[in-house]
């Protein structure tokens, strides 16, 4: 018997015979503004399963420990069960969203070295943004696994800066979890997909990303499809 | 001929014969809420020109570097002449104010560590909360000035929980800013008073501070002269 133990904003998590891997289902469910919009969008949950199953297993191969362990159905995945660390891992290149509104910069302005930003995962607190030693403070994470996951964040953004590249497409953002595997070992979580990067075509300078909905530009399947297949040429 | 060169919300800064050295006169006004609420409070300037002189004298005694020379007049002092680093550099040792507010903590619950945040001094950006990637990023300062005022901040966070444990006074957390003295070297600047501090009474747990303005708990002079003759005794 599979049963649901978790829902969020995008996926359902299933258990499974075993009890360290869980079933991911990949909704159409799509928000912004921290949940305070949210729309159906057709499509979207197999493509963020498709991008998301393309991306983690680029970075496993390129030595990058992650949940994912393969892809089961247009909507589904299957992946090690993580006990999920609570902060949201944002690292930046290029100037948007609340960087560029925080610090009235330039959107698109390059920065000088990548930004990484923790947030609390905290839907009741709105993410608030931390520094390592309110995140010490709270006793979320200490400072060995603060390190873990710069360095996973930052080697994280190597990769994807390049494979992006390849296809045509700035990386300017994106946001990652980590969690802690059955070994103790953190271990990159969740999902990479156009919901949780800022990814913009270089020649044209359109979003390709979960912006298309933020800021009302039209449907954004258009935009995930084209990562996909620029990614699947990629890939091969 | 003296001329007034710069002024804030609460001191006004002057030329001398030396053009190394800034006459500072602290006035009587008070805001809170970045600037919005405003007011003029009798003795508050004179307060925290002694207060700050004795705490700076203190802390030049105990190894730390500082902007102070002497004090001139009930009002007045004489500092090194700095180039401010637009930075506000704050320690916590309990959690109160924004902090308290952003991770609805309860009020004064002692925090594991110490907690450093950045801020911004822009009144216009309405002082953001930075990191040390955004502080690098945007080139306020480099990491090795980072870990300069990190030091700086952690030390004169040990030497006045130490003054003010004497006082019989709980030091929940303070402001402090820091400039570059004419021979390139990093130097606190500025004031420390019950302006840019949290006091609280270890007996009454009463604040001695500007919460009692920002709260309006009545008139904060009380609680400053408190302080000063508290510290008064502690410096013979
Ligand atoms: N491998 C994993 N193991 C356990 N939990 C996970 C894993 N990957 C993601 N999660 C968690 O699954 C939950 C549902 O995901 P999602 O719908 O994206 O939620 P949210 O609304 O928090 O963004 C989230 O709490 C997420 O952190
Ligand atoms: N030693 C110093 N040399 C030069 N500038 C200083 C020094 N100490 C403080 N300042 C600056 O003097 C200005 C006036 O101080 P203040 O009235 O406290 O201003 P603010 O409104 O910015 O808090 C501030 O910009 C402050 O950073
Ligand atoms: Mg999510
Ligand atoms: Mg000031």
């Amino acid at each position: 018997m599979n049963k649901l133990i978790a829902e969020g904003k995008t996926k359902q998590l299933f258990t499974t015979e075993d009890e360290n891997v869980i079933r991911v289902h990949y909704t159409n469910h799509t928000t912004a503004l921290n949940g305070k919009r949210e729309e159906d969008i057709n499509e979207k949950g197999s493509l963020n399963n498709r991008i998301s199953s393309l991306i983690f297993t680029y970075l496993a191969k390129n030595g990058v420990e992650t949940c994912f362990l393969e892809k089961l159905s247009e909507n589904e995945q299957l992946d090690k069960k993580l006990k999920m660390i609570p902060l949201e891992v944002v690292v930046r290149n290029f100037a948007s969203g609340s960087f560029q509104r925080k610090f009235n910069t330039e959107y698109l302005a390059p920065l000088a070295n990548p930004v990484q930003e923790f947030f609390m995962k905290s839907d009741e607190l709105d993410d608030p943004f931390m520094n390592n030693d309110q995140i010490k403070a709270l006793s979320i994470v200490n400072d060995e696994q603060i390190k873990i996951m710069h360095d996973m964040a930052l080697k994280i953004n190597d990769l994807l800066k390049d494979l992006f590249s390849k296809a045509n497409i700035m990386l300017v953002d994106f946001k990652v979890e980590f969690g802690i595997d059955s070994d103790g070992k953190i271990v990159l979580g969740d999902e990479i997909s156009p919901d949780s990067c800022r990814l913009v075509d270089k020649t044209t300078k359109k979003s390709l990303d979960k912006d298309v909905f933020r800021k009302n530009l039209g449907n954004l399947v258009d935009g995930y499809k084209t990562v996909l297949s620029r990614l699947e040429t990629e890939a091969k």
